[in-house]
This record gives structure tokens, sequence and C-alpha cells, in this order.
């Protein structure tokens, strides 16, 4: 760094020193500042000291280097110039924000100081300017406060107790009750505090003032909370921070000023049309604050609202003007919907902020393909331009905005949509009055696996425990039911018969309305509105498949589900649990029977009876699927999960189905484990059991060629074994699985492509994944279990301190939720890698909840799979994520 | 191939025209035979067909190839001629053997013709040679059987059930009651048979036999079984087999032959005697079969065991020389002591078999270190030559072989040792009789952590469940105790003061002992015979120090066990536990009152309890471990386990300390975790409760400058963070440590060198060790929990499962015992990798189970690290294979 470095660089005016590609420079806020001045907006000017300065300051033992305070001191005058005020002037006195901007946001910095430059003279010629002594007054004892607290970093609590005990003097309830005299009053009694605290006044030297302000922010960059988030979050130290110093503007200097917020289209519908509100004579925050009633900003909406005051267009046509010159430039550079803050000082428009704007989806869509067809943007743009995560929005039924509603409890949003129905505590009591045709949401303290039938019966699901991924949660998602999860203030009583929120008692057999999105519960049967699914969400859709390389399949058991998926474009199945089929009510006996059995001889009697049902269930599927793959999961769970676990539940069980409830009992407590997860499951289950896969494999098979003898149509089943850690367990079964299937096809006299491959879904098998790849024939990523083993971390037990490790930045994000690409993605590409290695064709899919995660989708174009497979109603999520996926890659 | 291709190679006669190093042309067998014949031994001379016979064969439709036929018959008169013998003539007839010989041994291949050649004609040629008709006729129908059997796949039952008639006709109870006309008539029978289901007579062609032999062999390659295990076992086909035909010698043709089995030194003590037994006119198994007594083969021996029976020194002295001779050739050229079977036919020696005998620990410490006296061996092969896990018969206590015992039980071997003591069935009863001085056996259906204290007051445990990996077992080898685990008989009655086997009752303080390395359980006290760690195994271990260059640390809590590692060479402790210290009698109230707090302010008065306990353990350990470093894992298990379970356990824990069995309870059922292994642990502890790691890190620290001011010497602490899976979790731990550690350095006015590092034992952590390595100044493979996690497979359950894998195959060794190395390995040598690309100088150790396993310390020395940490008793095992592991080092 020479004396002729360059420390400080100034915007405004119509032109900056700087532009959004200097952001390791002059921060991220800074960049985007020199941006939009340099497009000639009319910005109110300022300037940034690069986080050069930052580093030299530290490197020099605080010392600033030579030529910063010239510098400064120019671009200041600068600023003065191009706003007609000055520094420190007591009629027309220049006031400046300053405010810290490193690369990245991060907590523990110093943020911003308002209003710098008032003293006890230039608060005066404010005043007299703003022609509103209450105003300046009130900005001035603001700016004291502020910068007592974040630059001389004195104890904020003498502050507002002052304030607390003056307003109780005077029985004052509200600030908006203080007068100017007030207000110089609180102030004499501020500066007070601060000579007190400080040892001397408070400074009265503008000049002083500023250099105090940019110590306070070159200081807190190693403040300890800096610090701290910085080694967590792995930034270096020797990035720094810049500061920004800019003009601040009023809108509030009489009737030829204002303020207001506009958007260049309208962020709820998406139209085409202006939209905002505006003040005249007031500051930004009285837009938000309520206590007047903001304007329109066009006579069309005026209109449209039936509303008296005039418009912006009709009351300020020239600033109107100028800003529609704003609106277009924007779009056109940004090539978006903005969000725009301005102010009018005195007739001049300032920009105060333009970012693109947020919408709803419907919006999303609409803007997305409206300016595709305006040519602003190509369809590959606009396929970018939707947040796949919104969809969800648009796929499920949502609540009638209109409405009224009257909320019994709340919860988490496990899985959108909303759904009415009577309020049932049990699944076999949901399945019947389900069959009777009503209505039931379905009420548990959590859900389990023989809970399945009732979810599915239900409209939707609420449950007192779990989180995001519980169960409940899962299953709900799966099935595309609305579902509010973790509700800790439900408490359901022992009888069954009602539930109580806060002492507000609900009866079995009372309606009740979700709304899975928000996590809501309302009284009542609250309209819903249906999604729309054609038009723009069509069009864009269509749009997406053509950009994206990646197929999208879903994971389905039931006939119905695979008729969703299909309807929502999936095309195949990726997962079918096929365990989901062993617990309807007419196959669980069967089931338990065959777990119960002492001999091989003895189970292969039960599953000669479960055969001709599990035959049936793939018969159903494939017929929805003829032309595409089914991928099915050979029986993974322990088997204790199908036996009953309490005593109640044993006794239960074996009176209703004649068995003896001892054997039951002892049974259940010989297949317990103290880790299930990692337990005797999966294909474990198939090396000591063959006889459970050799009838699933037969069921399967026959039905593949039933139908095909019925439609004259293939099916590709693809046989997947569980929970591999070993070529050798694949390569035994395989033999097994190869040989009944050739004889099934012999038997029916007829050929048909099916595939045997693998989940990988421990570190064991990606990391031997070229020996496994020897037998199988694809790799499907069981994610859920691969994040599970690889963390080290049971899903269903993380709820007790994942809050923790997100509240203190450990994890960013639940890893359930979107793939850690460091730790599981590293295991997904060793996989790849080395299964390609051994056999270059093999068929590479994801079958996880992460499937249906856009960021997850992410990854998995990036690893270069053939396809996600998620629930069916997240396909056309995963569409549009596999398009912006690959139309984005890196 | 050319017609020119030798297929065939012969040996014998002094000679061969193979060596040990053309294992794939020969197979393994034939490569050992052309070895010993090259030395010049007399071996019965023979033929090798080479595995490209059998790899031509498959090739071309089961063809042989040219010239085969014409090298297998001048192989064979060849043959002949050594033996003075020739191959289908009547007089003097040639028998061979024919046997397969692969790379490897397989099952599933055919394996053994004897006698081959034997035909009607033959056969008398046979009886008039060894002057014995009863041999030749029953070696010629137990040929036909065997034959008929592997060759012709005839079915074997018909020969089975042919012999145990006729015998019944005559009341004959065993096969030695059969005269040679016996034979006769039963020859004539199998041989019907044969015809029957053949549809052809058994063949009297010698040369018909012995290509139908062959034939047999080359197509067992293909068979069913032996594809299988190929598959398995990932053999390519393309290796195919070797055949081996080789002369039969018979030393039951008269006085002047013999049979016989030597050791070249006495394989039980090791001592530098000829030791053996023979038997004149007979065959080798009327050795094993014990119905004539062996004579001795030295005089010396004769003298010494008192017999009349002449030694064959004494009886046969020619031969005896040339055995003599052969023994001194073998020792010379494979510098190791030969187990050896011979014959003697008509005075002439045959070598049958040589191969390093097999010999007890104490031998085998013997002959190392004698070999390397004598010059024959040096220091390190010595240290080569003895089995590291045979150490662990000399490390304990054994049971007097010469005395008498009383089995009531027998169970896994889980701990080796043998102890005495009187039958305890509860852990508080064992700690209170072994403060009175007395010996107690815990005997319990299982053990968890609450046995601690009564598993370290007991001399031995006895358990009903777990196998060898199971708590007790793990806890029992860390502590040195013998112990029995899975004594499936074993029942304990409810009243606790008695068990039973299979009928037979046991009081309780009734005196038992048990056999750890047997897994035995005798009534009433057994003596036994203690361990003697000098002269040879002192010697031998000096060696190896030299040798190695891995540092060996072991795991432990307490004084005690530090004290016998020390003693044991350990160079420091790579493990202590500090949770054990959590439930002694003392502190688990104060455990479980910090875990009951609802506050932090409430955990942290129960932990100022617990603190002076804390330091005053790591005072009592660091006073042992002076010089050395001690590594202390933070606290690792998931809170429950302090808490009681069952509602029995709660009342009893409630009433004995005064808290609410209600809360008890409670607060239980709410840390209840479906999969505790996966968990609220290790480090998650640490960010949910800081308090927990503030309070044991300041007791380390405190402890450390105690004994620095105490004794003047530095113990380094290494204080270890368990669980962690993101480099996030560590760093902010790291920082509390860090402030802790300097406070209490600062408040002692001390200066002392610590580390702060943490366990690898997720595959997360491996995956990102990189990362971490920012950190951690050190790495410790936890690779017990990094096994369960790699494989998705929980120790504690995997015993319903791995029995099944181990029989088929899929494991060929359980995980926990030996370290995976492709799956688990794989991710330790990425974390070395990783880590030292960090920080180039992070110490590495291991210090799960496997850091006592030989075959992984192999793995351990492969993959770079610094150290291994084992169970004290451990020690010098672990000391020896270091060295081995390093001298060996591919």
């Amino acid at each position: 760094m020479s004396e002729n470095t360059k420390w400080v660089y100034g915007f405004g005016g119509g032109s900056a020193e700087g532009d959004a590609s200097m952001k390791n420079l002059l921060g991220g806020k800074g960049a985007n500042l020199a941006e939009m001045a340099s497009l000639g907006l009319p910005v109110p000017p300022g300037f940034t000291i690069t986080t050069d300065v930052c580093s030299e300051f530290y490197a020099n033992d605080r010392k600033y280097p030579e030529g910063l305070k010239a510098q400064v001191s120019e671009a200041l005058s600068k600023v003065g110039k191009t706003v007609g005020m000055d520094f420190g002037d007591k009629s027309k006195p220049l006031l400046v924000s300053v405010r810290s901007g490193a690369r990245a946001s991060m907590p523990g910095m110093m943020d911003t100081v308002l209003n710098l430059g008032l003293t006890d003279e230039t608060v005066d010629g404010l005043a007299k300017l703003s022609g509103d002594a209450r105003f300046a007054y009130d900005s001035y004892r603001r700016f004291i406060q502020m910068y007592s607290d974040v630059v001389l970093e004195l104890d904020h609590h003498a502050f507002e107790e002052l304030l607390e005990t003056y307003k109780e003097g005077r029985d004052y309830f509200l600030d908006t009750e203080m007068t100017a005299d007030d207000w110089v009053k609180v102030i004499a009694g501020y500066k007070k505090i601060v000579e007190e605290q400080l040892g001397r006044p408070f400074p009265q030297d503008p000049e002083e003032q500023l250099w105090g302000a940019i110590d306070a922010v070159f200081g807190s960059w190693r403040n300890d909370r800096a610090n701290t988030y910085r080694r967590l979050h792995h930034i270096p130290e020797s990035w720094g921070t810049a500061v920004n110093v800019q003009a601040m503007v009023f809108g509030n200097m009489g009737e030829t000023s204002a303020t207001g917020v506009a958007f260049t289209r309208d962020p709820s519908t998406g139209d085409n049309h202006y939209y905002g509100e505006f003040l005249i004579n007031a500051q930004g925050e009285d837009v938000v604050a309520g206590i007047r009633t903001p304007q329109t900003l066009t006579k069309r909406a005026r209109e449209a609202q039936g509303e008296d005051e005039p418009s912006m267009e009709e009351a300020m046509p020239d600033a109107y003007g100028e800003l529609v010159k704003v609106f277009e430039k924007l779009e056109n550079h940004y090539r978006d919907m903005q969000d725009i803050e301005f102010t009018i000082q005195d007739k001049k428009l300032w920009m105060l902020q333009t970012r693109n704007g947020k919408r709803t989806a419907k919006a999303a869509l609409k803007i997305a393909v409206d300016m595709c067809k305006e040519g602003l943007i190509k369809e590959n743009e606009a396929v970018c331009r939707v947040d796949p995560h919104s969809l969800d929005q648009l796929l499920h039924p949502s609540l009638d905005p209109d409405a009224p509603r009257d909320q019994v409890l709340t919860g988490l949003p496990a899985s959108p949509g909303a759904a009415s129905g009577e309020v049932v505590f049990n699944s076999d009591e949901a399945e019947r009055l389900a069959q009777e045709g009503k209505a039931v949401i379905l009420v548990r303290v959590e859900t389990s696996p023989e809970d399945i039938h009732g979810m599915h019966a239900a409209k939707g699901i609420v449950t007192a425990r779990g989180g995001m991924t519980s169960h409940a949660a899962v299953v709900a998602r799966g099935m595309g039911r609305p579902c509010v999860c973790g509700a800790g203030d439900l408490k359901i009583d022992k009888s069954e018969t009602f539930f109580t929120v806060a002492g507000r008692k609900v009866q079995k057999g009372d309606t009740v309305t979700i709304d899975g999105a928000e996590g809501r519960v309302y009284a009542g049967a609250v309209p819903t509105v249906q999604p729309e699914l054609s038009g723009d969400f069509a069009e864009l859709m269509t749009w997406a498949d053509k950009a994206r390389r990646m197929r999208v399949r879903a994971n389905a058991e039931t006939p119905h589900d695979a008729q969703v998926a299909r309807d929502f474009g999936a095309e195949g199945i990726g997962l079918c649990r096929t365990e989901h089929m062993f617990f309807e009510a007419d196959r669980i006996i069967a089931v338990r029977e065959m777990i119960l059995a002492e001999s091989k001889k003895g189970r292969e009697e039960a599953l000669a009876k479960i055969l001709p049902m599990q035959r049936s269930d793939f018969e159903k599927l494939f017929r929805v699927m003829t032309g595409l793959p089914v991928t099915i999961r050979l029986l993974d769970p322990p088997l204790h999960e199908f036996l009953p676990h309490s005593d109640e539940e044993i006794e239960e069980v074996a009176k209703s189905s004649s068995m003896d409830a001892q054997l039951l009992k002892d049974r259940a407590h010989k297949l317990k484990e103290f880790n299930p997860m990692l337990g005797h499951r999966g294909c474990r289950l198939g090396v000591s059991y063959p006889e459970i896969y050799e009838m699933q494999v037969r069921a399967i098979m026959e039905a593949a060629c039933a139908i095909k003898k019925e439609t004259g149509e293939d099916v590709t089943p693809e046989i997947m074994v569980p929970l591999v850690a070993k070529r050798e367990e694949l390569a035994l079964l395989k033999v097994r699985i190869d040989e009944i299937a050739l004889s099934v096809l012999k038997e029916n006299n007829l050929k048909l492509d099916y595939l045997i491959g693998t989940m990988i879904e421990l570190p064991r098998a990606a990391l031997t994944a070229d020996f496994i790849a020897e037998e199988a024939e694809f790799f499907s990523f069981g994610t859920n279990d691969l994040t599970q083993t690889t963390f080290g971390l049971s899903r269903d037990d993380s709820a007790s301190f994942l809050p923790d490790y997100m509240r203190q930045g450990v994890f960013e994000r639940d890893p359930f939720v979107t793939l850690d690409r460091e730790g599981v993605g590293a295991l997904v590409k060793i996989a790849v890698e080395k299964g390609r290695k051994t056999r270059p064709d093999i068929k590479l899919g994801i079958c996880g909840e992460h499937g249906g995660d856009p960021d997850s989708i992410r990854f998995v174009e990036d690893a270069g799979l053939d396809y996600v497979s998620c629930s069916p109603y997240r396909t056309p999520i995963a569409r549009l994520a596999a398009a912006q996926s690959k139309l984005q890659q890196s």
C-alpha cells in the first residue's frame, strides 16, 4: 500500500467510483450502493472506507494509514456539495449515517449510527430547515442515545430510565405525546448522563463524532462476539470490514417532501401494475407505524380502492414521473420486480434502497412467465425465478384468506395444505369413520408405523410431540396430508374423548380445520381454496422439463399415491416401502404369525398367506405405473416393529388374534433392541430369514407378469436390497433373488427386464461402492439413514439438542432437511465415483427425504446422479429444482 | 499355449520341477510338495497337473489340451520307477492319491481319493506285499466307497447301510471286528451297488480310475457350492485348480515298516529335544486311533517316561538316523520348529508332511529366544515368531492343569484368567464382601454401567447373556478380570439366593472357579498357576520394544489399572473414561441431582459437589503417570444412563437418596431415547450443558497443577472431546476449555503443557478431518463407535444375527474384534491424510478395543498412527504386535 493508495470510494450524484463487483474491497453494502449510484439512480451521496483500511488499522497497532483523513474529508465535502448542505454547518447541516459493511454480514459488529452531525448548534438549523422542531429534537435525542450505546459503549439503561421517568411525571403513555420542549429537556438529561459516565461532555464536534463512529466500526471487527462468530463460521480475520458514510435525506421537510415504498409489480398477484404507498411530509418509519394512513401511488389504485386522498401520481406528478422512470430503469437493469424505498426531500427524489421484491408463489409464477413473454428474460431464466419451495403453497389447498378464523392451537408447520374434519384420537376409529364417508382429523400424542392406516384415512394429522422430521411429519408429507406437529400445548385426555389447550376443551367429533403450511389449528370448518395447476404453472413446468437433466420419481406405496405422482409428472417410483403393506389390518395377523413361528417351516406357512396379498398390492401399483420403472425395497424394519409393545397392547392383540399372550410377550422381549436403527433390519433380515425376501420377490415378479399379460405393457421392477454394508450380503441375496425371478418368468413364459440393486444408506456401503457395484445394477442413496449414521445422530432423538445446535450456530440447517454436503455429500460422491468405476452404466438415484428438497437437489445434480425420488406432492418442486440445478450448475 | 506347453510338473526322488514360488500354476498343495522334494527330502514321488489345464479345459468345452495324456503317462511311470512299483501291476501295484489343489483352499471342491489303482487284481498283490490281507481288502473297500462318492457321485447311504446290515448280521460292533473275508464279501456287495446305480461295473482299469478322478477334480471347480463360495469371496473363476497325483506309501508292510509323528523340539515346553511317537507295522491312523500304544522316538524320552518298549532310536537306528538328519535339514531350511509325519516302508523313510509346529505360548517364547541365541534367527525374527494373541495365556493366572475339576457351566471365553470366589448376585453385595476381604465371583444376567463397582470388587464375572463384546466382556477385559459371558444355561433365581444349571443348584456363597480363557465355571476352588513375566518373556519384550515404532498406551480410569499398565510397559494413558468415576457410590447422588436440576444454576450447584471428587480422581491417576501423557475423555454417555430405569429401581433410588420418585420417573422418561447410541451424548452434552465440561476441565487442570507441585514432574493432560461430527462443535467447546485451563494455570501460577483434541468416532468426523484438525491438536480414533456407525450396526444388538453372518461367510471376522480395513479402515486413512494436511504434527492414536488386537494393530501401523491404546493387561500384546507390524510392514 503506498501513500497514493485509494482508501475512500465515493458514490452519488449520478456516478460512483466502485461497483457491485468490488465486494471484497467495499463490503457487500458499499458495493451495492456504488452499483445503484453508477446506474444513475438518485442515491443519497456518500462514500465507503475500504476493508483494506481495516487490515492496515490492525497491522499497524490500530493506526490509520496516511492519507485517509484527507481522503475522508474530501469525500465528505463532495457529499455536502451534492445535496447542497455542509457537514457542521449551522443553517444547512449535512447529517450522515455510518454503517459497517463486511463481505458477509456478521453479528457482533457495530451496525448503524443515524443522524450523525447533530450538535446543540446544528439541531436548530435542522429545526428551521424542516419547520418541525419536534422532529429535530427527537432526531437529536435518538442520535445521542444510539451514539452513546454503540460508539461510546455507555450503559443504555440509564437513558431508558430517564425517558420513562420523564414520561411518567407527565402522565404520557406514548413517545408521540412528547413535544419539542419535552425532548429538549430529555436531551439535557441525556447529556448529563453521558458526562457522568464518560467523564467528558457528549462530543459537539461533528468531525469528532464521525471519527468516533468510524473507530467503533473498525474496533467492533475484533470484539468477542465477532471473533467467536468468525471462528465458528470460518471467516478469516484478514477480510476486515468496510465503513459506509452516507448523507441523510428527509421526507418531512414540509409539503414538498414525502416518503414511500413501492413495488414495480403487484407482489401479491404478480399483475404488471405499479404498487405502493406514500406519505407527504413524513419519515420512512411513519409509513410503517400506521399512525397516518398512507396514500396510494397511482390514480388507478386510488380509484380501484375507492380512496379520496390523492395518489402520488396526482399529488406530485413530477416526482411521480421521475419515480416511474426509475422503475423502468430498475426493471430493465435487474430484470426482476423491484421493492423500493424512496424519499422526496423538497421535490427531489432520493432512492434509499432497491432490491428484488418478495412475492407470493402465485406472483412469482406470473411475473416469471410474463417477463418471459415480454422478452425481458428467457425461458430458462423464468424457470430460475420461482423458488421451488414456494410451489408447496400452490400444490395444496389453502385457507381462504378472507374467511374468519378462531385459532385453537399452534405447532410446527410439518406438512402443507389445509383440511377440515371431525377430531378422532385413534387410527382404527379414523379408518372406520372415513369408511363411513366422514372427514376426520387424527389427533395423537405422536404416531408410529401402526398409525399408517389412520393417517391415510384422515384428512389431516395433529400431534403433540415430534419435530419436522418426526414419523408423523415424514409420513404426512409423503401422503400429502396436512400436518401440524409438536403442538406442545395439546393435552389429550386419557379417556380419549377430548383434548384441552390452555383450559379450552375440544370434544371428539368436534370439527376443526388445520393449516399445515402455518402450523395452526382452528375451531370449526374454515373454507379452503383449491390449487390451480394449469396456466402459468403448467407453462413454467414445461419449460423446466425442457431444461432439466435428471429424472424425477416419487416415493409411493399405494395406487392412489402412485396416481397422484404420475399426475404430477413423476417418471417412475423411486421407493416403494413394502413394510407399509405389512401393517394393513388384514395382513398384520399373518405377519405376526410369521414372526412368532419357531421354524423356517412355520414362517413359510405364514408367508404363503401374505404372498397373494403382496402380489395384489404390486399389481395395483404396476397397473398405475405401466411403462415406467418401479423400485421396490424389500422388507426393512426390524421385526419387533410389527409386534405390540406394552403389556396392554399385547393382551389386546393376543385376544383379538387368538395368539398366546405369553408367547407374544417373550418374542417381543427377545426381539427388543437397544438401538433398533442399528439393529436386526434391512438385508440382515434377508440373510437370517431368506424366506421373507423370497416371498416378496415372488410377489413382485408374479405381479409384473400379470400386469404385462393384462396391459401388454412392461413395468420394470427394480428390486432393492436395503441396508447393505458389504458386497457379500448382496452377493448372497442376489443369487436367490435371481433364481426366483427367473423361475417366475419361466413359469409365465415371459421375458421382462428387472434390475437388482441396493440402497446406499450406510457409510461402509459408500466407501466400498466399487465392490458393491459388482453385484448392484443400481444404487439408490437412502440419505435419511446415511445422515443418521454419518453424523451418529438419531433423527428420532435429535429434537432434544438440535435446537441448541441451531441456536449456537453449530448447525446452520437441519441435516435431515437439507443434505450435508461436506460429510454425507462426500460419501455420496465417493460412492458415485467408485460405483461408476466398476460399472460405468450403473443407475444412480436418491430416495431419502432430501430428494424433495431444492438445495439438496442442487447437490444431487452436481454429484451427477440420474434421478431424484421424492414424495408425490413434491414432484413438481423436484422437477423445477432439478431444472434450476442444471441451469445454475457451477 | 503351444503343444509343447508343460502341463505336468513332477516331484520326488530328491528333486522337483517346481517350487514354493509357483503357487499360481501348481496350486498351494502342489507348490509345497515340490518345495519339500527339491530340498532333497524323501517325499513320496508324484506330479501336479497345472491350473492352466483347468483353464484350457473350460475354455475348450471341457476338453483337455493336447499332449496332456502323454505327459501324465510319462510322469506316472517315472513315479512308479522311483518307488519300485508299477501302476496296475498285479504283484507290485503302484497306488496313488489324487487331490485337488487351488491357490486358496475352497469348500465344495473334490478333495481327496486315496489308494487309487486298486482293482480286483491289484488288491491281491497288495495283500501279498503287505502280508496283511485284511488291510488290503479294507483299503480296497474304502477306495470303492470314496471313489463312488466323490468321483462317481453315487448315493453314499447305500454303502453305509450295506456295511451296517452286514455287521448286525454278525453281531459286530466295531469295524475292527471285520476280517479279511468279511471285507471281501462287503466288496462284492459294494460293487453290486455301483453297477445298479451306475448301469456299469466299478472301473477295473486303473487308467480309467485315474482320469475319472482327474475329471472329477476339474469338474468340481464349477459346481454350485464352489461357484457360490467364489462369488462370496471374490475368487476369480479364471484361477482354476491343479490336480496332485502322488504315490501311496505304507507303514504296515511288516516289521521293517513303521509310521510316526515328530516335533523337532518339545511343543509344550519349547525344550530343544526331539519329541514324537511311532508304531511299527502300522498305518498313520493307528497312531491317532489309540488302539495300540505308540512308542517313544528317543531313548532319552523312553527313559524319562519309564517305558519298556524300545524307542525308535533303539529299534530302528538306521531309519532314526535318517530322520534326525531330516530334522536338522528341516530346522535349518525352515528355521523353525517342525511338525512332521513320516512312514517307513520296508526300511525306507518317507516324509508325508512337514509344517511349522503348533506350540504353547510358553514354548513359542522359549523356541524363539533359544533359536536366536543359537544363531538360527535374528532378534527381529524371534520377535515375529510369537503370536501376540498367545501372550494372553501368560499374562493371567491359569488353572493348574493337573488339578481335578468339576464343571458346572460353560459360556464364552470373554476375558482370560482364572479365579475362585464366593458366588454373589449383585454389585453392592460384591463390593461389601470384597471390602470384608472376601474373594467373590459376580454372577449376573447381564451387566450395565451401574455394575462397575461390583465388577471391580469381584475376582471374576459370569453372565447369562451377552457376547464377546457385551458390556461385561469389554469391561472385564479392561479391568483384567476373568469373565465368562453368554452362559445360556445359567438360570438365576428371582430370589437371587441361588442359580441353577440344568437342575444343578449353586447357592449364594458357594465357592466356584472360573476359567475365562476357556469359558468354563467349576464347582469349588480349583488351584491356579501364576504367570511368569521374567526370563524369556522379558528378553523378547526388550527386543520388541527396540523394533517397534508406535507408542503403546493403556485405557485406564483407576490408579490400580494405571499402575498395572505402567508395570506392563504402557507409555501413557490413551483413554480415561470419566463417566466411570460418575458411577461411584459417593458421587452418583450428586450426579443425579445435577440431572434432575431444572436450571443451569441447579446443575452448577450439584457439579460443585462433584468437582473435588473428580479432582481427587485425577490426582491419583496423574500421580501414577507422572512424566507421561494422559488422555482424558470428557463425559460421553447420555444422561439417562445415570438414572434408574425400572419403576422398582426408581422407587429404591428415590427412597435411599430422598429424591422425589415422580420427578425421577418424569426425568428418566423424558431422557429416554430410541437409539441412545445416536442420541444426546458426547460433545452434544457439552454444547447443551457447558457447565458439565467446565467442571471436568477445572478438575483435570487443578489436579495436574497439584501433582506438579507435589512431585515436581509434569503430566501432560490431553483433554479429549467425544463424538465430534463437525468442526464447529469442537470450536465452540475449545474456547471454553482453553479459558478454564488458562485461568487454573494462572490461579496456580504454573506453566504446564496440555492438549485439546477429539475422538474420531463418527464417519463425518473422519470425512471432515481437515476442518476438525484446525481445532484439534490430536485425534484418537474411537473405532468401537466408528465401527458401529460405519456399518450401521449396534454392538449390543448384533448378537442376534452376527452368527448367521459368520456362518454364511458374509463376515469373516467380527468387526468389533478385528478392525474392518475396507470400510472403517478407509475412514481412518482419510482422517489421517486430511488431519495431517491441515496440521502436519497432529498426534494420532487409537483407543477402541481394536487397540489391543494384533491384526488391527498391523493396520494401525500401516496407517501411520503414533500410538495404540489398549486395556492394561493387553499392553505387552500390543507392544509385541506393534513390533511385528513394523517389522513385517509391506
